[in-house]
C-alpha cells in the first residue's frame, strides 16, 4: 500500500515537473511543482481536517518522492515526452489510490459522507490544481475536454459508502479505486467529456 | 440566521458559477467555482483560527447551498444574466452577514480586534478572491473601481467593537451588517470607488 | 530580534505594495499585497504545523509592520523606485532572517529534518509566492534569472544541522542566516542563476 501511494506521488511529481520543464522554469520551479503536484491534495486535506502537520510534510519519504520525480523529469524529460499516454495511464491508477485514500481517511476522522466524497476528490485533484494556480492557468480538472474530476468523486463517493456500510477496507477501496481508474481509463481511451452548461454562453 | 446564511451562502454560489459559465467551463468548473466562492472564505477563517474541519465543510446544509446555487447558473444562467442588478444587491447582504459573523467568530476564539476584524474581512472577500486566484485573474476585490473590501472592513471592525463594550450580540450583528451592506449598496449605486496610489505609476 | 523581524515583514510589505502600485491597484488592493507579502510565509508554515492562530496574524504587531509597509509605498512610491537596489538587499537579509527562524520553529515543533528545511524554504519565499498567485504570474522564485530559492534552503539546511547538533541556538541561527543572506547578495550582485533542464524544452 505504501510503496503504491509513493508510486503515485512520483507520478504526480513527474507531471509536475514536466509542466514545469515546458515552461522554460529552472530547477527550483521543476522541483517545487513536482512537490507541489505530488503532495499538495494530500496537504489540503489534512489542513481541512486539522491533521497537522500533515502526513506528505512529516514523511520524509512522501516528501523525496516526488522529488526524484522531478528529478528525473528535470534529466530525462525528452525522453518523457515520449511516452505520454503511459504517463496518463499511470496517472489514472494515482487518480483512483488518492481519491479512495483521501475519502477513507476523511471518514476516519468522523467526517460525514458528502465532506468525505468531496476530500476524496481534493485529495485526488488537488495537487494538479495547485500547479495550475501556481503557474496562473486555469486547472485543467476544470477546463473542458476531460473527464478527470467526476471518476474521481465516484470512487471517493463508492469508498464513502462501503465503509458506511462496514464492509472490509481493503475490498471497498481496491473496488472504488478501480471505479475512479477504469472510468478515467475508458474516459481517456473514448475521449469523453462532462457535461456543459445548457446553450453556449456568450463570450466572455 | 442559518437561513440567512445559506441564502447568502447560495447567492455567493451562484456568483461563482456565472464566472465559469463565462469561461465556458464545463459542470465540474461550475459546481467547483461555485463552492468555492459560496464557502472558501470560511474555510481560510476557520483553518487560520485552528477550527477544524471548517463548518462549512462538515454540515452537508454549507456543502449543498453554493452547489445548488451553482446547478442553478447551470441549467438557468441565460435568465441570470438578466437580473445581475439583483445578484449585486443579495451579495451586498451576503458580504455584510459574512464579515460580521466571520469577525464575530474570531473573537469568540480570543483573537484580538485587528486580527478579528481581517478574519471578517477574509471571510466576506476570501470565497471570490480564491475564486479569481483559481480562474488566474487579478481579484475583482484588489481592482480599482469598487468599493468592496472597505465597507466590509468597516462592518467587521463595528462588530468587533461592538462585542469589545459587550454589547447585545444580535444588535451589534444587526448593527455592523447594515453598516456593510448600506455602504456598499450605496458604493453601488453611487459609483463609490477606493483610493489610488499618489500620482500615477509608470506603466508596467 | 523582534525588531529585526518586523523589519524584515516591513520590507517584505514594500515589495508587496510595490508589485500593488505597479500593477495600478488602489489602496486596498496595496495594503492586501503587503500583509500577504510580509506574512504569508509564516501564515502557511504555522498552518501546515498546526500553530493556530498563525503568530504573524494574532500579534498586532506583526500585521502592522507590512501595512506600514504597503502605506509608505502608497504615499512614497516613486522615491521607492529609485532605491530598488536598497530594498533588494534589505530583502535578501529578510530572506535570510526568515528561512533559518521558519525551519528553527518546524525544528522546536518536532519535524524532521528535511521538513523542518522545506518548511525554512517556505517561511523564506511563500509570502512572494502568494503574492505573485493571487496577481496571476508565475512566481518569481520559480523563474529562472534568479537565485532565490537555494541560498534560503541552504541557510535553512545549516539551521537544521546546527540544531541537529545541539549548538548554541543564537550562533546557529547567525551563522545560518549569513550563509543564506550572503549567498544571495553575491547572487545578485555576480548575476547567479540557478540550473536549468538538460537541452531546451520545445516551446510550449
Amino acid at each position: 500500500m505504501l510503496v503504491l501511494d509513493l508510486v503515485a506521488t512520483l507520478v504526480f511529481g513527474v507531471s509536475g515537473g514536466l509542466t514545469a520543464v515546458r515552461l522554460r522554469l529552472d530547477v527550483v520551479g521543476v522541483l517545487a511543482l513536482a512537490t507541489l503536484t505530488g503532495l499538495g491534495g494530500g496537504w489540503i486535506r489534512d489542513v481541512l481536517i486539522g491533521v497537522t502537520p500533515p502526513a506528505g510534510l512529516a514523511d520524509w519519504r512522501y516528501l523525496t518522492a516526488p522529488m526524484i520525480g522531478g528529478l528525473v523529469t528535470f534529466f530525462l524529460h525528452p525522453q518523457l515526452d515520449r511516452i505520454n499516454a503511459t504517463i496518463s495511464v499511470v496517472d489514472a491508477f494515482g487518480l483512483g489510490l488518492f481519491s479512495v485514500a483521501g475519502a477513507l481517511k476523511a471518514v476516519e476522522h468522523g467526517l460525514g459522507p458528502l465532506p468525505s466524497t468531496l476530500l476524496g476528490l481534493t485529495t485526488g485533484v488537488g495537487g494538479g490544481v495547485l500547479r495550475d494556480i501556481v503557474i496562473g492557468v486555469i486547472p485543467t480538472v476544470l477546463r473542458k475536454g476531460e473527464l478527470y474530476a467526476i471518476p474521481a468523486v465516484a470512487g471517493a463517493g463508492v469508498a464513502v459508502l462501503g465503509s458506511r456500510l462496514e464492509l472490509t477496507t481493503p475490498v471497498v477501496a481496491a473496488v472504488a479505486a478501480s471505479v475512479t481508474t477504469g472510468w478515467r481509463l475508458l474516459a481517456l481511451w473514448r475521449g469523453w467529456t462532462a457535461p456543459e452548461p445548457v446553450r453556449a454562453a456568450a463570450a466572455p
